[in-house]
């Protein structure tokens, strides 16, 4: 029998889909509220939840076995003081669709200058600006995992031109070219978009950082639905303080909610988005742990194990 | 030897266009000044241009023979107080893609919050209201053209479901279920986005009445790229203000630009455009001019003639 701790603001949601799958030898309990969880913490050997609410009841889960994360990032379950004798399993494969409906939300308003054209509705003002178009564009993708494939996808529906940044891999059919390792220069050759869809680890630290920003052309426009490690934040504030940079679309920060006093709230050209481009929905992300449950009891690997060293 | 007057704001690029296409037996004129065009105009047989130009000058064009719109709207040529004793031809089948990119830009912009967060980032208010997706909604065509057809497109490839509106045709395969005729109401229940993208006709002059907007859910938000002859102003402005519609988007008008005292500047959940939706782009103009050319030389019958009584 396996005792499973579902701890997570939609504790209820996860319940109600996972209960319905009827999983054979599974006591599920399910609470939003942490000191709840905690008086009986040493009960359970699974647990499924938001990272940051889990690392807080990492230390009392003695007998834990595997948690599967509700989120793709990890990062709060990495910290080396913690523990990490348990299988790490995350999102992944679920949030393609979001990201890309968040990306083209965001490339579509640029060409359609929409919130120019909001402003001068404001002021009762007929503004015929003519639209550009994301026909015959490029866009750089800065990782191609699942995520970055979907964003390729919907690249070629609109007829763009797509390079991919990858450690080594090349799964996507629809990146017209890959570049890896010091080709990164090169990467950003005159890209008009380019959009960061890596994993935080030691490697991708500030990888977008002065040096980057220069080899991009002008008019390019940088989007950061990924992590906020990626980005080296005074680098990217001075690239559109300087007119460097056409624009910038962040989602992601080095510390959120973003600080008051941050540069970016103050930065040209820049929109923040507030970590919401693509959220963690119940309905996409109960399948993954109900797939890892079977695979479990059928003594499988499970999928999207985390590397606590490589970061994901 | 046939003698072209191209009559356009963007008489260079057309000129240069169809000037590199080398074709027999044309001699070409452009300019973007009625004065320069009207001291020649018993010269020529055949006229390039935007309707709202040539409009002025067709009384004088008396040896026309053919005229090709640069536009998809012919309305300026269609008053019966002008002659009709020429070949009228339009730009057709060359928007779809542009009217796809405007379609989307917005529903994506909804979907996402867009102005809402934009609002947000100008009050430094960190905004993590959660976004919804296109996913499994729903969309209504009026109209399924060719522009139709390349919005039904791009709605399958973010998993909408696609109701189209159309007299007769069902050409296209992204349109999972048709209506026609007295149908109306029934292609209205439950949609989520609902696009008109129907020519301007006595059939379809004021489609969107007070009647059709009670036929769709409050949720529901209307979109007109096309004609603005199609909406009953009055009806929208109420079905908005009352909280019967979500919101609308419009890029025509009865009359444009908008008149400064109109309600719609006015009007709740309502993005106005200016007339932006799909521009008529000479690379893509030229060659259908360049095909219906070639056609005439050989006596075929040209393409996307207007039938001066139907208005399209």
């Amino acid at each position: 029998m396996h005792s499973l701790l579902i701890l997570s603001r939609r504790a209820r949601d996860y319940h109600d889909l996972i209960a319905a799958a009827a999983l054979p030898e599974l006591l599920i309990t399910s609470t939003s509220d942490l000191a709840d969880a905690a008086a009986r913490s040493a009960d359970f050997d699974l647990a499924l939840g938001e990272p940051s609410l889990l690392r807080q009841l990492l230390p009392s889960l003695t007998a834990l076995q595997w948690l599967q994360a509700t989120w793709a990032g990890v990062e709060p379950l990495l910290d080396p003081a913690l523990r990490r004798d348990y299988v790490l399993t995350n999102a992944r494969g679920v949030f393609g669709e979001s990201m890309s409906e968040y990306v083209f939300a965001y490339l579509l308003a640029h060409e359609r200058h929409l919130i120019d054209k909001y402003r001068a509705q404001l002021e009762g003002r007929w503004d015929p600006t003519p639209h550009g178009t994301l026909r015959g564009k490029s866009i750089g993708l800065l990782g191609v995992g699942t995520i970055g494939a979907a964003i390729a996808r919907t690249a070629k529906h609109f007829g763009m031109r797509v390079n991919g940044y990858t450690r080594e891999s090349e799964g996507s059919p629809d990146v017209d070219t890959y570049f890896h390792g010091d080709g990164l220069r090169t990467f950003c050759g005159g890209l008009d978009y380019v959009v960061a869809v890596m994993p935080a680890t030691a490697q991708t630290r500030h990888l977008v950082d002065d040096d980057f920003l220069r080899a991009l052309p002008p008019h390019a426009v940088f989007v950061n639905p990924g992590r906020g490690g990626i980005v080296y934040e005074p680098a990217l504030a001075a690239a559109l303080r300087e007119g460097r940079l056409a624009g910038a679309i962040l989602d992601v920060f080095e510390q959120e909610p973003l600080p008051p006093d941050h540069v970016f709230w103050r930065t040209p050209n820049l929109l923040i988005t507030s970590h919401t481009a693509a959220l963690s929905i119940p309905a996409d992300i109960a399948p993954v742990f109900i797939d890892n449950y079977r695979r479990l009891l059928r003594s499988e690997p499970l999928k999207h194990r985390v590397d606590f060293d490589r970061g994901y």
